[in-house]
């Protein structure tokens, strides 16, 4: 395990996008509740789509100082009206926009990831640090069977990514500095962010995240320590 | 898993003392310091317990507010100097202090602890909630093979127990509400204070934690939902 230097002490992990599939997750639980409630005919990987694309700009509402700590399940609550709203959906009833909101806590692993954070856990400190917060993180880790060390991000550091403070303060709650440690994720800007801070960072191929016609995150963009298929050959480049 | 209603789910942890054996590991490693140095005739269980003795006195001024959030290892540092020092034992290097201080890092669980913590995990999250930082929690874990959830506590919750915050914040964070939690310790103080904010509690005995002449926390001195053994007994008596 040395690409980028000594071997990590600690992997920190994006969580959405680079371990689990939302896209899929969230789309398969609106198919259901469609289902429930007799509607035909929506996109529901499009409505999962239009859901996630207004997740920066709120989180900004709150990384800018303009809005208090909320959480994500706050967040994506909010969001959901708005997108159902726009999708015509507007029959759907509170209690169900409920129960769809918890959709973020179920999503599934992609097919590597259980194999490989049992490999890396095994040569490093393996943790989260994610804009979600503990008890979405701890459920979904449940789950899927994600086993994480520790659960650290954005309600342990009282910072959303891709701020500063998420990053450092994630890292010196491990009672690290940001060289031991190495961030993992699916997604070139939160890479640029934490290699800011210091961090070594490892670049997963994600090509679905967004479904078949994705563009973007294809390959990293800026120099990374280490560019993985997955996370099973992550843990292969690290020696795991 | 039924004592005291419905099964819980989450099973929030002592540490020091129900998980992991303080007065041997300090003991050992003070024992082989003392070898290095070539320093006879030292009670270094002795010294442990002076050490340990000193812990509640200096959370104190931190839960009165007295002084700011220091994390413990730095009261454990700042501590043994004064133990060093009753013990008679001022030649001890400050690197040798430092890495002796690690050594609340490095302790050894109870040998039911690992299957029983297993055990319970498949049934419940299982956090500690221990008033040792994230970092100390991490490093024995790791050492240790306990396999926690989430670690949840003082850092995350920004409160040291007893005071009620530590456990009705890091039950916030699973997004549980106290019944919903068993809080497990070998400490009647530490289960009064859980049971006063509404959770549920599991005595687990621990008759030598502070040797073979320990006279206190021999039994449950309060109601509880459940008394245990130990760990693997707790996994037994809660169906897991």
């Amino acid at each position: 395990m040395n690409p980028g230097g000594p071997a990590p002490k600690a992997l920190l992990f994006d969580v959405f996008g680079t371990c689990v599939d939302w896209r899929s997750g969230v789309a398969r639980e609106g198919e259901a509740l469609g289902r429930r409630l007799g509607i035909d005919g929506v996109d529901w990987a499009a409505v999962a789509d239009a859901w996630r694309a207004r997740y920066q700009p709120q989180l900004e509402t709150v990384r800018s100082g303009a809005r208090g700590w909320v959480n994500l399940d706050v967040l994506h609550r909010e969001a959901l009206d708005a997108v159902l709203a726009d999708a015509g959906l507007e029959r759907v009833a509170p209690a169900d926009r409920d129960e769809l909101t918890l959709a973020w806590h179920r999503l599934d692993p992609w097919p590597d990831a259980v194999e490989g954070l049992t490999r890396l856990k095994v040569r490093a400190v393996i943790a989260p640090v994610s804009n979600g917060h503990i008890a979405l993180i701890v459920d979904m880790a449940k789950r899927a069977g994600l086993p994480w060390d520790v659960v650290l991000g954005a309600e342990v550091a009282r910072a959303y990514k891709p701020l500063p403070e998420a990053y450092l303060r994630s890292v010196a709650a491990l009672g690290l500095t940001p060289p031991d440690a190495m961030m993992v994720a699916a997604h070139n800007d939160d890479l640029a962010a934490a290699a800011a801070c210091g961090l070594r960072t490892a670049f997963v191929a994600r090509p679905r995240e967004h479904g078949p016609g994705q563009t973007r995150d294809l390959r990293p963009e800026g120099p990374v320590d280490v560019a993985a298929e997955d996370l099973v050959d992550l843990a292969r480049r690290l020696g795991a």
